[in-house]
């Protein structure tokens, strides 16, 4: 019996307030309407935006709400007006999506798609309103995507069409961590990725730091060090291609601080370095550990509500330069199917991510997981309570 | 009688100690040994920068000094293996100089050569000693350049002959101020120049800003709005082409700051803007006033010793990048005569920054005259004491 048209009842795990356990609960998740699409999410990772968002932390998070962003899924039904999947399709959900229209979209320059910005950021869909239900109250989305249900709707330009040979239960990492940090390296570092031989500076090697890494192993980089408080991350870190590993919580001298150690390590600094932190002091070293004339520090990580970066502005006018991005610059509809590509073809790696592995019903246990430094990614099966 | 291979006695403005006027005193300048040149200053203008170190409030200011670094000449005589200057060579003084050996000369990304970088922060020429003696004392180099005496030794790699056509009165200014603006906006904003129909805010409207402008009309820059706390300003930056300016002193509603309303005069944030201020607040509004996803801010005044700028991590995650320059990015001996060929040509105005004239004699008036509104340049006449 088709379910097109109707509303769909199904498990999701319902966060009903800030710091508190995830509910798993019957939800009725409405029909897609006009430019909306509905999946059935097989599989979501778990991220720390996700975390931090439920922990309360997050001003903008509100409840109740079905949090998850990492997910990849089947096409149950579309709404009125959807031309770029059909039912059926295999696809990843994009928390950053792709319309091709705004003036974002047409720039060629970000991958900030404007055009249902200000409704995501409210949590409903583009029309203003949510399609999830749960004891009568209205429950909100989050990101766009909501993926810890097991059918969510996205608008259209939310979603992108991937090959069905990939495995759903690794693609769906592309959906965030594997691709920002990934995509920070190969397409926004330098406009363009960064360049054969160039010294990196990686800080903080989990998901995204470690994609950092095998973005940089792709380009050609001379040199990659790799920079975490957590010993246990220096095999994680070759394993994806480092060549350096430095902790600075041990392994200072007297009076030297990690960007000194980094611009004795590269003969006057780095070329480019990544905070995938979220650690405004971190971010800090990432940019004064880069060379003079040129050196490049990308910001990937989120800082906690109100946190500012600082440094002296010497530091700019000398050379070097402050950026950031979001899911790696990547654009999502234009470019995921590359990303699958390097993955099919092995020059992406996204299985060695997997380090735990729940069932929808243990997703409260996802989240104490991600505290152990060597849970990199716990990927979710949806169809399993 | 030629004075090649001796020491010269002329006249220069010494600074004895911090926050003194200078002192017309009879210095000695010895003969340039291995590649150093020694030249007759001419012309030099009189620069903020000059004014900051003298004043005592920057930590790296050493006294007694010959200050002056917008210079222009004929030199007077060589050293051993000095090939790119001859003797009656009108020349520009670099403070920014240019080996084209160093990695950073040959990196092409960057005009800061780190060749003497050590030795002329101390002071002193390459070989770690000093041309200048006065009374029967040494007197440290400012800058590598020391414009503000008749005869100074440059490096040669601090020195760029230009045509002798074009007048050295006007050559001078090109030493700093005007190609520091007018390079920012065509060399490094952008990594090439801000492109055509760029929406760009300037603020301070000084030498440097009035710089910024026509390389912003040179390039066909949409929108240029000048943002000024003088008033006085807003004629000079329409006679640059400016398109709009505003005075956040008095221009602003309730509750409205200097971003938020730029951001509402170009429909989302600029494209590019230029801190010409040296303020790290003005810093912080004009990263803050750039586009999402791809807006860019130069920060190209100097801060005071110790000030640091800060803004949300947000700011750079949602696109915008944090840059800075130093002259401009300009490459001296490679570009400067770009330049002397844009003002030959017309397109580079650098008379009309020539607000005030002095005789050396006048040099204190010069920079009593700084703090004038209308004040631009005043250009010195070394020849006439």
């Amino acid at each position: 019996m088709s379910t097109e048209g109707k509303t769909i009842t199904c498990k999701a795990a319902v966060a009903w307030e800030a710091g508190k356990d995830l509910v798993i609960e019957d939800v009725e998740v409405g029909a897609p309407r006009a430019h909306e699409v509905r999946i059935q999410v097989c599989y979501t990772g778990v991220c720390h935006t996700d975390a931090y968002m439920l922990s309360g932390k997050d001003p903008e998070g509100a409840f109740p709400v079905i949090a998850g962003h990492e997910g990849a899924g089947i096409v149950e039904s579309v709404g009125e007006g959807v031309t770029n999947v059909q039912k059926g399709d295999v696809v990843v959900a994009l928390y950053t999506p792709e319309c091709g229209e705004c003036k974002f979209c047409k720039s060629g320059k970000t991958n900030l798609c404007g055009k249902i910005r200000a409704t995501q950021g409210k949590g409903v869909m583009p029309d203003g309103t949510s399609r999830f239900k749960c004891k009568g109250k209205d429950l909100l989305h989050f990101m766009g995507t909501s993926t810890f249900s097991q059918y969510t709707v996205l608008a259209d330009i939310s979603c992108v069409k991937v090959t069905d040979k990939a495995p759903m239960d690794r693609t769906c990492l592309l959906g965030c961590g594997i691709t920002t940090g990934y995509g920070a390296a190969v397409i926004t570092a330098g406009k363009g990725g960064i360049e054969k031989d160039s010294q990196v500076a990686v800080f903080g090697a989990g998901c995204v730091g470690l994609s950092v890494i095998q973005g940089a192993v792709s380009r050609g980089a001379s040199k990659i060090i790799v920079v975490d408080v957590n010993d246990t991350k220096k095999d994680w870190a070759t394993k994806f291609g480092a060549t350096d590993f430095v902790n600075p919580a041990k392994d200072l001298k007297e009076g030297e601080n990690i960007q000194s150690r980094l611009i004795e390590m590269t003969d006057g600094g780095c070329d480019y370095t990544f905070d995938c932190t979220g650690n405004v002091h971190v971010m800090r070293s990432a940019l004064e550990a880069c060379v003079k004339g040129w050196g490049e520090s990308i910001v990937i990580g989120v800082a906690a509500a109100g946190q500012e970066i600082s440094t002296r502005p010497f530091q700019l006018v000398t050379g070097r330069s402050w950026r950031g991005c979001a899911f790696g610059g990547v654009k999502g509809r234009s470019q995921m199917n590359d990303l699958v590509n390097d993955y099919m073809n092995g020059t992406l790696k996204v299985d060695e991510f997997i380090t735990h592995r729940q069932n929808l019903g243990g997703i409260n246990q996802a989240f104490e997981d991600m505290h152990d430094g060597n849970c990199i990614r716990c990927v979710v099966d949806m169809r399993k309570v």
